[in-house]
Parts: structure tokens; C-alpha cells; sequence
């Protein structure tokens, strides 16, 4: 999960390495990527602060699940798979006893759930908050990490899952699409078409639009979504009922979706079709996330929107972090 | 740093794993050892919070700083090479301008100067204060990972460097004793006496006594400290002039030393006085911290302090954490 913002671009200048063993460092990527002799390991880091990504009320289970889930979607984002979380807690005093171990309980049960081991921790406590964050170590599935980099105009744009409206309820149990991304990378790599792995891929935290922007922007390309593709969650609809926003308005700018966001190649499209059907027909592979085309890249920088008319609008990086 | 209590052991329990991917998991040791394929990770997490670890008028600098040497003082305690590591940062709304930068120019200074490439990091904002969460990579600089329960009775004790006083400002710019232990190992290496590296090994963040109770425990052993050979730091001396508390006392108890806590086996004896003498001798190992013996492990379960007069007194597992 990335925050964007000026800070994070002063920070990232500072953090520069020319070390050989460092592959991808830090950057705009959910990953890094270091390799020791043979060995390319994929490591992330993600915090979690009450007040801010869950509140003082937020069961401490929900907020473990949620802090582990939403680490293990860079690996996921990146074409890794996990294997190893290293979780550091804050406690404030004052919390309900109980707390930190249904928060390990939980914790617990969601690495088995996800087949991570929580390999390391730290617990410390202050009168300040709880603080909660998460170090996810992995592996690349194939040989090559996914980065946000490689988009060309053309590639067909690919999310999973479906969006919007995270904030009823999906937001506390985010579900890593580490299953989906091997899927897909271990069928291209068995029929010999590993040259057609998505071309840029990312997971989508602060809402499509506003990481859609993000893609495009490390890839130089622009983007068209069509309206009509986007994949809206029930939620996103039953928000839109309330609050007088359009369900698709919702899946476009909420939050904390924990979907992936992937460019096709358009060479690729071929093999990626292959991969659906089979999606269709392997019983182990039908439980998966669906994948659902939503638009391409283009050479245009412009990041536009096809509406169900057929109108050419733009679409406004506006996504947004849930401020509970 | 491990800061040990009931509610860690809770935790512990929880994470126990069967993966047979983790070599040394969540536990009483400093580092976790993964392993994929050949290679072996060495791993640790480690938190600061704002109010219990620095203070709102800490400099920035001094925050990071701090938060990367003591996390790489686990590794070197472990007996493990740096490689990388990844940085949490939780910012307080209402920081001075500059603060962040300056933790991060400050992070990096260090982190050269410590031989580790920063790959990672989020940062996040909250109103609740200030946190950090450092998590290091590296491996074992030979094929075994130090721990804390290998000591037997009859394994002489070793320090390095001095102990007492760290709140007088060494507690800010901890030395992580990475390039001594290297020196050693790689010393019993190359004379073909890897057999007699230390039995067990860990930091000392919580003060001589205390951390030396754990590791006594964790070996199923007592120790006999010899009081007239135990390092006193002159800022414990400088303490003990204002305090009324004896030198020793805080060499024995104050918390942030993050020095190195070995048991040699008798056996090795020889082989590690002759490492002191290398040490005596080779240019590039002069400025090296020096190893101290202050004691050995017995069969009975005892701590106990041999003073200057020869009597035997119980050694109280006092030490504490800095509350500022």
C-alpha cells in the first residue's frame, strides 16, 4: 500500500543506493526486489496507525487481518508470492485486556489463511496510540518482479475483483490476490508464454483512478477506461443509494479495494483469454477472483473516461484514503 | 532489542509454526532465520514510539539513527552480516518543517556508515505521535545463526565495549557491533575453529543483569559476574558522581548498551585469546570494540556478582529501559 506525496518523492531521493544486491529499491513500486548470490528475495513494508487507517473501536483482530492483508497485496501486486511477515505492534495503555492477543490470535489465523509464517515481531507499548506495521517477505513467482513501469500503449488495462465501496464492511478483510497473480504466472509460464506477463501491474489502495494515474504516470502512457467495464461492487452501489454519488463514481475513487490493476500486453491478449477459460474449467481455479478488462493504455498522457454513450470525459485523479 | 514481558511470551505461543522454511522463528532470540532453497535470511523487527523511546524535542536525526543501530545490533548479536533494511515512519501532524528529512538524511548517513541499503519504507501521518518501525536483513556470516540458548556452564562470559550511562547521549548513536563480530567469526573461520564460535550470543539493550538472566535462562545455566572485570563506561561513572548509585551499578543495570553478550566455550579459550591478539596486532582491527571477560556460566542456576573482596552475592536482574 503506497501513499503518494511530496514527502514520500523527498524521501525516496534520499534513499538512492547504488548497491549491486539492490535490484528495485526504494521507489514507486509496492517492492523491492534484492538478490543474494542466486536468490531474489521481494520485501515491503506497510504502517497502520489508529486514528488513521482503523479507529480506537476497530476490533484488534480486524485491524491485524487488515494490516497483514493489505502488506501481502504488494507482494501480490509485484508477481510474488509470500512467505515470511515480520509484524511490529504499539500498544497504547489503557487498551481493553485481551487486546494484543486477539489481535496474534487473528493475526495468527490470517497468516495460515494467506500461507505466510510470522517469522518475527516486535511489541512495545506508549500513552500515544496503537501502531501497527508489517514487514512481508517473499519471492518472485517467475523469475521477473512486476513494477509499474513497463505500461506501453495498447496494453489492455486488467482488474480483479470488483470496486468500490470498501468502506462497509471489505476494507477490515481485504483479500490479497496472491492466489490470482500465481495463477495467471504459472499458466503463462506452463504453456511456454512468459513473454506475455503483464507488462506493469500495482495494487489498487487509494482508489483506480487515483493509482490508474499513478501507472501511467511511471509508465508515460495515458489510460481510457470505459464506464461500462468497471467492475462495480454491490457496496458501491448500496453506498451510492445513500449519498446521492453514482456507484460507478465510487468505484472509481474509493479506497482500499486491495484489487490488482494490471497491463496486458496486447500480444498477450491471446494467452491471457486462454488463462480465463481455464479459470472457468480447473475446479481449484474457479474460486478465484474474476479478471475483468476495463480499458487501455495510450500514447496520450491523458487519463480519460468512456462513458456508456460513448463520450471521451476526463477522469479525475481523485481517489481517496477512508478517514473513517 | 527485546523488551521481554508476559504478554511477548502470549504472543510467542501464538506464532509457533511448523514451516520448514524457518530455521529460528518468533522467540526469545534477536533475529529469525529463514532459509529458501540454499540461502539463509537472517531477519528482526524492531519499534520505537515517540515518549518511550525518544522524546517530541529528540532531533530527527538522532530518532533515526538510533532506531537503525539498535535494529542492526540484533543482527550482529545473531552473528549475521547486514544486507538491507525497510523503515516504517509515522509522522505526528504538527512536526516542524523539516522533520522528515531530516530523518531521512540522518537514516541514510547511517546506514552507509553501517553497510545496509534502505529498500523500503511507507511513510504514514496520525495526530497521535510519533513511530518507527526499522525491520534489517542480513545472513549469517557463517553457516550457523548465534543464539541465546547455547550457553553451557564452564563458557567464559564476554562483553564488548563499556557498559553504563548510554542516557548521558550514547543511547542516541549506538554502535551495532557488526564489524566485531564479523572479526571474530571470520577469525575462527579462517584458523579452521568455526567449532568454537560462542555457545550463545545476544545484545545487551536492557542493562548487563537483566539481559544476562535471559540468556541464562534460556541455556538452563547460572553465572558468576566478576565485579572488578565487568567494562564501567565513564559516563556510569559520571552518573554515579550525581546519582549516588554505584559505577558499577549502572554498568551492571542501565539499558541501551548495545554491546555484545558472549558465552566462548572453554574449549575455544585459546583460539579466541588468540583473536585478541590479532586484534592487538592488525591495523584494520585496532579500532575494533574491545572484548572484555567478565565471567562464566555455572551449572547452578544462580546469578550472582563475585565483588572485589571475593564474596558472593546475589545479582539482582535489574536492568530497565530508559524512561526518559
Amino acid at each position: 500500500m503506497t501513499r503518494e506525496n511530496d514527502l514520500l518523492s523527498l524521501l525516496r531521493s534520499r534513499f538512492a543506493t547504488d548497491d549491486p544486491s539492490v535490484l528495485v529499491g526504494v521507489g514507486p513500486d509496492d517492492c523491492a526486489l534484492v538478490r543474494t548470490d542466486g536468490r531474489r528475495i521481494a520485501v515491503s513494508t506497510d504502517a497502520f496507525a489508529e486514528g488513521s487507517h482503523f479507529l480506537p473501536d476497530t476490533p484488534p483482530g480486524a485491524v491485524a487481518r487488515k494490516a497483514l492483508a493489505a502488506s501481502l497485496s504488494d507482494l501480490a501486486a509485484s508477481g510474488c508470492r509470500a512467505r515470511w511477515a515480520l509484524v511490529s505492534l504499539c500498544l497504547r495503555r489503557g487498551l481493553p485486556d485481551g487486546w494484543a492477543d486477539a489481535f496474534a490470535a487473528e493475526l495468527t489465523a490470517a497468516a495460515r489463511e494467506f500461507g505466510v509464517a510470522i517469522v518475527g515481531g516486535d511489541t512495545i507499548s506508549s500513552e500515544r496510540g496503537v501502531f501497527v506495521s508489517v514487514t512481508v517477505i517473499g519471492e518472485p513467482i517467475l523469475d521477473r518482479m512486476l513494477t509499474r513501469d513497463g505500461g506501453r500503449p495498447g496494453d489492455v488495462l486488467v482488474v480483479t475483483g470488483e470496486l468500490g465501496g470498501s468502506i462497509l464492511g471489505r476494507h477490515l478483510r481485504p483479500r490479497p490476490r496472491l492466489r490470482e497473480i500465481a495463477a495467471l504466472m504459472n499458466f503463462l509460464a506452463s504453456t511456454g508464454k512468459e513473454a506475455f506477463l503483464p507488462a506493469a501491474a500495482m495494487d489498487i489502495s487509494d482508489g483506480l483512478a487515483l493509482d490508474l494515474s499513478r501507472l501511467c504516470r511511471e509508465s508515460d502512457v495515458g489510460a481510457i477506461v470505459d464506464a461500462g467495464a468497471v467492475p462495480v461492487s454491490g457496496d458501491a452501489r448500496r453506498l451510492a443509494r445513500d449519498d446521492g454519488r453514482s456507484p460507478l463514481a465510487h468505484a472509481l475513487a474509493d479506497g482500499e479495494d486491495f484489487e490488482l490493476l494490471l497491463a496486458v500486453p496486447p500480444k498477450g491478449w491471446k494467452a491471457f483469454q486462454a488463462f480465463l477459460s481455464q479459470c472457468e474449467r480447473a475446479g481449484d481455479m474457479r474460486d478465484l477472483a474474476p479478471f475483468v478488462a476495463i480499458g487501455t493504455l495510450t500514447k496520450d498522457r491523458a487519463l480519460l473516461l468512456r462513458t456508456e454513450s460513448g463520450d471521451l470525459v476526463p477522469l479525475e485523479p481523485d481517489g481517496y484514503q477512508h478517514q473513517w
